[in-house]
Order: C-alpha cells, then sequence, then structure tokens
C-alpha cells in the first residue's frame, strides 16, 4: 500500500470509526427520549384526575370565602397551582391570606378557627410547623390549610410560610407550558433516587428547587447533564446579580429569586446533594426507569437470611392520632443521630442507620458492627506525675482484671465493663429521652419498643416493616 | 473555761500533735534505715564472694596479658572494678585495649583472636554491640572480652565502648567509699521496680548513671526524695557547665562528665522515668522491700482461672546455641511493636505487649481486647464527584452484604472480612519476617511457635514459662 493509500484508508477507518460513535449516540438519545415518554405517561395526572383535584380544591376555598372573618382571601398553592404535580401527589396547600397588620395571636387563633371549619364533617388534625395549622382528608386527599401575612414583596414577609404565594405566583408567570413536563421528570427522578423533599428528615430537594433548576436549565435532560458536573459548593442562579444578594454558603446556593437573600437550597445536604450529582451522571451513562418513581427492589421472602451474621436494632415507635408527622420524622431523625452518637461513643461502630416509616409506625434501624462490647475494658488513666488525680483513678479502680501499670507516662488498668450490651445503650438513651425530650415524639418513647435478632423476624410478619427493613439491610442506592 | 485558759489548751494541743507528727516521722525514719540495712544485707556480695570473683577476672587478664599481639592492656570495667555491684550480677566485663592508630580491621580480628583463646576450654561464642566481641561462661561467671581503642580524652573515642574505662576511672576517683553501698541501693531498687538496664529492651537507667545519680545526690534516700519530684525534661549534672555543652533534649538529660556532649540518659523512655518517679514517691509514702530485688508476685496455681475471659497470644521463639541474647531481645521489641501497630492497624485493640524471656526461650505476649473482628466491615470509598476512582471502587467491591450506597459524599459497601482472627494478622508478619527480617531473629521465626487458649495453659507445664505469662495477665507494677 501507498502512504498515501494507507492515509486514505485510516482516513475511512477513522470516519466509519466517528460513524458508529454517532449513531450509537443518536440510539442512545432516541432510547431516552422514549424512555422520558414513557415516564411521562406513568407520571402525569391525567385531565380527568386534575379535574377531581381542582374541584375538591374549588370546594373547599369556597368553604373558606363564605366563612365570616378578618381573612382576605384564599389560594391554592403547591404545585397542583403550577399544574407541575405528579400523579398521586395528592397534599393540597390552601394558604389563608390575613392583613399584615393582624396580632400574631389573634393570626394564629382565627387561623386554627378557619382551617377547623372548612374541614368540618371531614377526618382533621392540628399540626405545627413555624405556627399551627390544620389537615385533613378530604375525598382521600390530604388538605393543609395554611395562614399566613398578605405582604406586597416576599423581602417583607413576617412567617416564612409566607412566601409560598410568591413562589406560586413567580412560577406561575415565568414558567413556559412545556416545561411543566420537563418539572414533572425532574421531580420524579429525584423522587425515585430519594433526593425529594425539604423536610428535616429528607434534607433534600424541594419541588419549587426542582421548578427553578428547569427555569435555569430549560429541560430535564439538560439540567442533568448540567447537575452532573456539580461539586460541592456550587452556586447557581437564574440571575447573575441574585448571587451577590445571596451571602449564604452552602453545599449548593440558588437564590430565591421572590427574595434573593435566601436560599432555596438550604436544606439539600451534602449526601443529598452527592445522590443527585451521581445519579445524574449514572442516569447518561445507562439511562433507566429504576431512576423514577422508586424503582421497586426485590425484596427476598426470608428476611431472615438477610439478617444472618448482621446486627440491627429497630426502634419501633407508633403515631398517635393527632401526631404531626413531619415533626416526628424531624425528631426521629434527631433521635438516630443521637443513638449513633451514644454508641459510637462507647466504641460500638455503627455501619448504617436509617429512619422509616409507615401508615401507623416510625422506625429508626441501626447496623452494628457487633451488637456487644468486648467482656474487658482497658482504662487510660492520668499521667503519673499528676498525684491528686492518680490517687482518685487509684482509688476508683481497685476491682482490676490486670494492673494497675505505668505504660508511657500514664497509670493504665483493665477492668470488666458494666455494660456490654448496644441494646442496653439504646434502651438506656430512649428512658433519658423520654423523660427529658421534645413532645410529640417524648410521649411515643415511652411506648418504643426495640427489636433485635427474633423479635426483627416476627415482626417481619407486617409487610410493611419487613419492606422497610429489608429495604435498610440491602442498602443500596434505589439507582444502582 | 477562761479565753486564756483555752487558747493555752489550745496550744497545748498543737504542741501535742506536732510532737505526734514528728514522733511518727521519727518512728518512718527509723524503720527506713532498718530497712535499707537488711537490703543490703541482702545486695552486697560477700567479701568472700568479691575474692573469688576478682580472683577469676584476674585468672583472665593474666591470661590476656600472656598472649603476643599489639594490644596494650587489659582492664576490668563496668560495677565489679568499681565495687558497686550487687550480689548475682555476675557479668564480667573485660577491655582489651589496642593503640588508636591500629586499622579497624585488624582491630576487630585482633580483638576476636583474643577473646577467643582467653575462654578457651571454656564454653564462648561471639556477640555483636557495635563490633563483634567474645563472651564465655568461666566458673560459672559470664564473662566478656571487649576490644577497644585506648584514647587519651573521652572526646576522642573512636568506638562507643571505649568510652567504658573512662566511666570506670572517673567513677573509682570520685566515689567515696560510703557511697558505694547507696549506689548498690539505687541500683537494687531500680532493678526491683523494674527499669534497670539501658539495653533497647529495657530502655531504663545504667548502672553508671546510677553512679552518677549518687554522686549527684548524695544518698539514696536523697535521690529518692528529689527524684520523687522529677518531671519529664528534666535537665540535671554534676557540674552546671556541663549543661550548657550538653544538646541533648529527651526526657531525662544527664550530661556524662567524662564527655559533656553526650547523654548519659539517652536510653531512659519516658516509662521508664515515669516508673522510677512513681515508685520514688511510693517508696516515701510507704517504704518496704517490695521495692527491691523484684518483690516476687504470689503467681497463682490455675493459669486457666487467670486466662477465662481474656485474650492472649504468645510467640515462643527458642533461642539457639550462638545466638546473641542481647541483639535477639532488642529485635524482639521491634517485633513486639510491629505486631501491635498490625493489630492495630487491622482494628484490634492491644491491651497489653510484652516480652519475657527465659534461658532457652524468648516470648512476646499480647493482650487484646477480642481474638477475632466483626464478620463484616464497611469500607468507605472515594467522594462521588471523584469518577475514576469511584469506578475502580466499585469495580473491586461487587461481593457486597450491603450497598453500594453514598453517605455524606462516599460510596460506601458492607461487605465480609477475609481475615478475621488476630492470630492470622500475627503468623502472616510472622511469615513475612521469617523471610525479609533481620539475624539472628529471622532463622528464629521461622521456628516460631504462636499460642492461644489451651495451647497457652498446656505450655505453663514449663514453670518459667507459668512465672512470665502470670506475671503479664497480672500487668501489675511489681511495687504496687
Amino acid at each position: 500500500m501507498t502512504k498515501k493509500a494507507m492515509h486514505a484508508s485510516q482516513n475511512l477507518g477513522q470516519k466509519k470509526a466517528n460513524e458508529v460513535q454517532t449513531k450509537k449516540a443518536s440510539q442512545k438519545s432516541d432510547f431516552t427520549a422514549k424512555l422520558l415518554e414513557k415516564i411521562l405517561k406513568r407520571i402525569t395526572p391525567s385531565e380527568e384526575e386534575k379535574k377531581k383535584e381542582l374541584a375538591v380544591v374549588k370546594g373547599i376555598i369556597k368553604r373558606i370565602s363564605s366563612i365570616k372573618g378578618k381573612h382576605i382571601k384564599a389560594m391554592l398553592c403547591g404545585s397542583l397551582a403550577r399544574d407541575t404535580h405528579l400523579r398521586g401527589e395528592q397534599d393540597f396547600d390552601i394558604f389563608v391570606l390575613f392583613d399584615k397588620e393582624l396580632p400574631r395571636g389573634e393570626f394564629e387563633q382565627l387561623g386554627l378557627k378557619i382551617g377547623i371549619e372548612a374541614l368540618k364533617g371531614y377526618e382533621h388534625w392540628l399540626e405545627y410547623s413555624e405556627h399551627p395549622y390544620v389537615k385533613g382528608i378530604v375525598d382521600g386527599y390530604e388538605v393543609e390549610i395554611v395562614p399566613c401575612y398578605k405582604v406586597s414583596k416576599a423581602c417583607l414577609l413576617k412567617s416564612s410560610v409566607d412566601r409560598s404565594p410568591f413562589h406560586a405566583r413567580f412560577i406561575q408567570k415565568n414558567i413556559r407550558p412545556e416545561q411543566k413536563k420537563e418539572v414533572r421528570l425532574l421531580k420524579a427522578f429525584m423522587k425515585g433516587i430519594g433526593c425529594y423533599g425539604a423536610d428535616i428528615a429528607s434534607e433534600g430537594f424541594s419541588g419549587y428547587l426542582a421548578e427553578l433548576l428547569i427555569l435555569k436549565y430549560g429541560t430535564f435532560l439538560d439540567c442533568v447533564k448540567a447537575a452532573s458536573q456539580w461539586t460541592p459548593g456550587l452556586k447557581i442562579a437564574l440571575n447573575e446579580a441574585h448571587l451577590k444578594k445571596c451571602k449564604a454558603t452552602s453545599t449548593l446556593v440558588f437564590p430565591d429569586p421572590t427574595d434573593p437573600k435566601r436560599n432555596v437550597a438550604s436544606a439539600v445536604s451534602l449526601e443529598q446533594f452527592s445522590r443527585f450529582v451521581f445519579a445524574c451522571k449514572k442516569f447518561l451513562e445507562r439511562p433507566s426507569e429504576k431512576f423514577f418513581l422508586g424503582a421497586k427492589q426485590k425484596i427476598p421472602t426470608q428476611i431472615s437470611l438477610l439478617l444472618k451474621e448482621r446486627h440491627v436494632i429497630a426502634v419501633c415507635l407508633r403515631f398517635e392520632r393527632d401526631e404531626a408527622k413531619d415533626t416526628v420524622l424531624g425528631q426521629m431523625k434527631r433521635l438516630k443521630n443521637l443513638i449513633s452518637q451514644e454508641l459510637e461513643k462507647n466504641e460500638f461502630k455503627v455501619f448504617a442507620s436509617s429512619i422509616a416509616n409507615t401508615d401507623k409506625d416510625v422506625y429508626c434501624f441501626l447496623e452494628l458492627e457487633r451488637n456487644s462490647l468486648g467482656k474487658l475494658a482497658k482504662v487510660i488513666g492520668p499521667p503519673v506525675f499528676d498525684e491528686k488525680n492518680v490517687k482518685a483513678f487509684l482509688k476508683k479502680h481497685k476491682r482490676v482484671v490486670s494492673g494497675p501499670r505505668i505504660e508511657n507516662d500514664r497509670i493504665v488498668v483493665v477492668e470488666k465493663r458494666k455494660k456490654l450490651y448496644a441494646r442496653e445503650f439504646v434502651n438506656d438513651l430512649i428512658l433519658f429521652l423520654s423523660k427529658q425530650g421534645k413532645e410529640p415524639i417524648k410521649s411515643m418513647l415511652k411506648k418504643a419498643v426495640i427489636l433485635e435478632k427474633r423479635g426483627l423476624v416476627k415482626r417481619c410478619k407486617k409487610p410493611e416493616f419487613a419492606h422497610e427493613l429489608a429495604r435498610f439491610l440491602i442498602g443500596r442506592e434505589r439507582f444502582l
């Protein structure tokens, strides 16, 4: 072959390789487009469903308008109002606006009164976030009736819930109709990988943040492409000028366009940020259904097999009628951290910890390397030069297994441990918190049940419990 | 009672209390004096014993003088030469002096030749510290024949053993006859509490340092009083001017009066320093025999009771005929540290480790909190943002018990451990060192025996082993 011919052949080879690559890429993009279409069909409420939802909301708003009182008006906020909600996301936020001059006490009192009256005849109860509000179930939908102050600008608000109307109006005004499906895809993706929700138990992305991300990047796919390259400490905004106004420093900063001083992403933890970024990378590598709507993991029928050679403790609490679930979940998160700290402080290794909840119960799962400590412990005392403390140490540690002896400059002894089992440490902490803790979890802790080994297997007769425990034991990211 | 009478009565009370205290103090000092007398009787060699010892030494020196060669003369160094040795301390250091111009190779060769000839007819073998020398047993005494260069000043020496003649002459010249018994008491005290000996295995106080301490403080008791107030980093000297010349920084600095740049106490570890200081405090509080000559600890007949619920591993090595014991003990110390490090690195907790030796064997004892790890281990991988390493990690950790999942910003998995038992880790390390290590321990490691549980109990049929193991298990400072 001549040099020229070789060159030509190489060029031809290169060209073919390029063609193959281009073809592959286009096949993949076809596949992705079809996948997203399929997902969209599954997650978008039908026109009929929407109609029914809006009818329920209208009914309640009408009721509220007919109630005599100082409220100005009632409006639907949340994703239903923006038509960006997912099928099955059946919680409606109805905000009741009051004049901003109304004293706080009266505001709270009137707000509750309206909520209770509006839900009369339906199951309803009190919840509490920044201030109390009423939640109820109307025709199978969860309805929240939240009082808020009407202010002219978001930066003037008197209570954090006062923002919601601003968010609703902002998104309604700025989102293009074809972007609503992109928001739905992004929310479903976030939900599927487990990073949706800005509450204290989730520490993830709020619906409003998902909407802003679509406004920023245009489409679901462009958002995923951008996010796959994110690193912690990222600052992004719809308007670069907002970044100067927002002083927040956290894993992700996205200034609220209705009040740029506030960071919409302040709730996003490093873990949820990392989860989102990693899932975006993985999705681009190999797009699949499992990223959406919590791809089901196969739950083995024999949980005892999964439990074999593992050391799991479950703290089980039961919700009581009018306990605020969100509040309890936040408190459970704190409980989980306290238990983990207590165990680690006492030389246990905590492999994993997690909170799960079903309709009636909430669980804190912990997996430990071992469920008991070594029978003996080495206690390292003060330096021998510290006469006073050495005397006290020797007096305190008289019943020793070995020692006292000098190691480096310190007195040490080996002695029997008083508490050996992880369960004892957990039990004592729960006992303490059931006396010192905060309501509503405090009352629930008094009836807490701690399960281990056979206790866990027994409780697995409840399918919901078995499902949550199995998911904890498998401990795999849902998209991996 | 009038005020005056009350005052008088109080004064009388105070006076009486003072008298009681003075009486108590004088009783204590009487007790101490009697105790020291008693100890002295036990630790001082009789005139007859000394005569016999010196006769053996003279015989050997005579032999050396009669050998034809380039050596200038032979002299006795060490404590026998200063008459500060303890009864039963039967190792004699005989130094053979050579001209300082003699080339090193010839010096070593001639030194060995003389040693071997001088000990002809007696059991003898080679040892090696800075250079090789000959050791043998003559009439039950250990005799070392060490070649050295004759130099005019200690600071001009060519080899570290060349100092010995200077030390011998310095002490002989400066010690008052009545101080010899003070040196003996101090040495016996140091030996009794376990901090005598400057070799690498002991890391304690040399005989020369004990002598200097008596020159510094006058008597045993004054030395103990002073030392009870020592703190680490202490610098003391016979002549304050020496401190300026000595740049050493260690736990204890005592410049050598024959060469002030050198720190006589450089071998003293923080632990041995602390042990000495603490023992001095305790001795002043309650003087007793147990501080001297290693007060015997009661060894229970049932070692298995002591071993109950404890996790002990013993590595046993056998000395072979011409192995240098001091060298092996130094290497054993290193082995002990390597094993401890290896175990700690692999998440075992080492409660205690120690070396013991009998006539024929040397042991490394280790006590662990547990003898096995948990069956599962949590492996924390790279941050999810580090794409390349995450890929490698996921590829490497495919057979997992739980995970992969994201925790904070990292990929983690829980998987089965490959090695569980402390014994396996010790075994593998010994195997490695028996191939890569240094002689003479390298050969001994090839025949190492590792004992645990029943193996330990069985080996306790050897009383020497049982004694050492029991001492390790009791793990109490001998003076406490």
